[in-house]
């Protein structure tokens, strides 16, 4: 038997982030920056107008005072696509659009509610502070500086500034390429038809979905048989097109059970019961890539479907977080007092479907969904954390402290 | 002046969930469901082996003790791929595979590693509890019970069972289709090169990838003119392929500002000043899509990055949560002391770009970025929070209490 750590800690030794590429930014868009962004220039690289007004010397409208406008000869009219900034002489005053480059020799721009709006001499109303109305040069970001540190996340203004500076491309570590390959006789795709002595297939649409959540490309391949032939067929297949591959179903321990035989000698994937429940034999390793000595790692997931989540979570997510660069590799778990009791095997790390509910500052409570001893895929599927009970428990009782892995539901 | 509730208010009034669709699960994914859904049928249909072993009636092994085994005949071999259940003799066993149907009078399956793996004939070593091994009939889901809740998010688990139930299609609100349409003759696309006079679109991109973080399927539209004709023909063109229309740009007072001048005949969208720092003006309401007698909510937002963002968190992202379904439509605020003093326009509501750290237990801080007074995208790219000041604030001072908005940053 081998511990959740020391399984952890093999996956996450073969799961290295993925090669980081220089994409376009629309691709760049939910991956992690492989290295820091320096500003090529900085922004915006000239002063301009913050918003629409008269651009003037502060000194011009010292006078100003309640019922003491200042009125100034409004020399020229200059928007924001104007290519060069004018030469302000004093006294005067410039009408700008916003964005438009400041005059040289102004230092404020006067909002237009300021004034009586005039187009050939302007009646300023009221004095602004200094610096007003003004963006200066190397505002957002001044040329050479580090705008994006590697290992952020390009969300909406990362993506915003990075287009301010005229960015085209950004590197990254791309979004892991996943393949999900469920594995035997006894599937049939979702949504067809099925007869007796089928099921259909769960964990292919369930853990496509559930690495796709994490960032990654991820895709479903057809339904492997468990003939040894074919089945290393698809598996040699989909090694082409993955940076990681998830391999469903065919653990057991009958004769139909190739998966474990097929994949032993591909590379250095090994068997091991991990000390969980549910979940029993996991498999993972690495495959070398045909032709390119690139090894993918693989994971071979069990096939009853809360088994097969639960493994996801605990191995395969915090790998996907890792191909894709990020250093927080785990959800958020919280202490919660548990509101029923229930039996935990003995040296097994126990995940249970639950119901979290609660808050920080008021405590949290977790409910168990369905039979702790027997989860089901019909409580996972209402279930918004995983009560986690540790190795050396054997009961959990009503009011106890547990650990509650909080899953993402509110999307 | 609006406040922001007024605002935000009308904002929702409009933004009503899309239209449910009948769409295949793949594609159901990350959505929300819009109605109940019943199980069509139980599942399992039938008791299953819920791990390789041996079936048999847990009253033929009642005597096995240390040292004690008891033998009986294996009559034959079950895989999952079988149509109909065996019929158990008393006194015998059946060698199952995991997910085989339970022979008729079965009521344990022994595992695999209780006994001597014999095939013809089998010792069991050691008994098991009474439903041991057993999956039965409806354990997941049961033949018209709501399986799923309207309402609910389908992320991976929901697809799973879904997967398992046989379903090809869930109705669902599908992810809203946004365009984000920016506006400027001063504008260039981003990426492609520029000269004095010109700046690049960072609002596109940037409102695009923060649709698109909330589940929408948003697209960014080639940037329009200031030209009235050219702009209307743009905005007419996006509408039809539109379930929101975001605008940035072309909302100042001078005569090259034409966004208000344009879509105030097309429909209901008014113009006001929004009680709210970084912001002023905003535009909201409704055009009628050509023809079709429906109404697709029209924001048209500032051209300053900050405030466009701004706006896009306070009224854009909520009502995208709205029509894709949620019940709940905002961000997580919490409560945080300031780590530094800075100045607050009086009268509206301030949000500074800035630093959220700590944590429920340990109380969090928040450090603005920039300078609050003149927000700026680069302190926002570099954000994690907005600090949020109330409208009759006029300072905020070291070690008062605010208001974080939590900004994604983990991914």
């Amino acid at each position: 038997m081998r511990s959740i750590q020391d399984q952890l800690q093999a996956v996450l030794a073969a799961a290295r982030p993925v090669h980081p590429l220089d994409v376009v930014l629309a691709d760049a868009a939910g991956c992690v920056l492989a290295e820091d962004l320096h500003a090529p220039g900085s922004l915006p690289p000239r002063a301009l107008a913050a918003h629409d007004g008269y651009a003037l010397e502060l000194d011009a409208i010292s006078q100003v005072g309640p019922g003491r406008p200042v009125v100034l000869p409004v020399t020229h009219d200059v928007g924001p696509d104007a290519t060069e900034p004018l030469r302000l002489a004093s006294a005067q005053a410039v009408r700008v659009a916003s964005g438009a480059p400041l005059p040289v020799g102004a230092d404020v721009v006067v909002p237009v509610a300021y004034t009586d709006r005039g187009t050939a001499r302007v009646e300023v109303h009221r004095t602004v502070p200094p610096g007003s109305g003004v963006r200066a040069a190397g505002t957002d970001a001044r040329e050479g500086e580090i705008v994006l540190a590697a290992g952020v996340r390009l969300g909406a203004s990362q993506i915003g500034i990075a287009s301010a500076l005229g960015l085209r491309r950004l590197r990254v570590h791309p979004r892991p390429r996943v393949v999900v390959l469920p594995v035997g006789d006894e599937l049939v795709e979702a949504g067809a038809p099925s007869h007796a002595g089928r099921v259909h297939d769960a964990n292919g649409p369930m853990l496509t979905t559930a690495a796709q959540a994490v960032g990654a490309a991820a895709h479903r391949a057809a339904i492997a048989p468990d003939d040894r032939t074919a089945l290393r067929e698809a598996i040699e297949d989909q090694l082409v097109r993955a940076d990681l591959l998830v391999i469903t179903g065919g653990l057991g321990d009958g004769p139909d059970d190739t998966v474990r035989e097929v994949l032993t000698p591909l590379g250095t994937v090994r068997f091991d019961h991990v000390a969980m429940s549910p979940g029993r034999t996991l498999g993972f390793g690495t495959v070398e890539r045909e032709g390119r000595g690139e090894a993918v790692p693989v994971f071979a997931l069990p096939g009853h479907p809360v088994a097969a989540m639960v493994a996801f979570e605990v191995f395969v997510r915090p790998a996907l977080r890792a191909m894709a660069g990020y250093a927080e590799l785990f959800r958020t778990t919280v202490s919660a007092t548990a509101s029923a009791a229930w039996a935990v095997p003995s040296g097994l790390r126990q995940f249970v479907p639950a119901t979290l509910s609660g808050s920080p500052g008021g405590g949290y409570r977790v409910a168990p969904l369905g039979d702790p001893a027997h989860t089901d895929l019909g409580s996972l599927a209402r279930a918004n954390a995983f009560a986690v009970v540790g190795e050396r428990a054997t009961r959990v009782d009503e009011g106890d402290a547990v650990h509650a892995l909080v899953l993402d539901s509110r999307g």
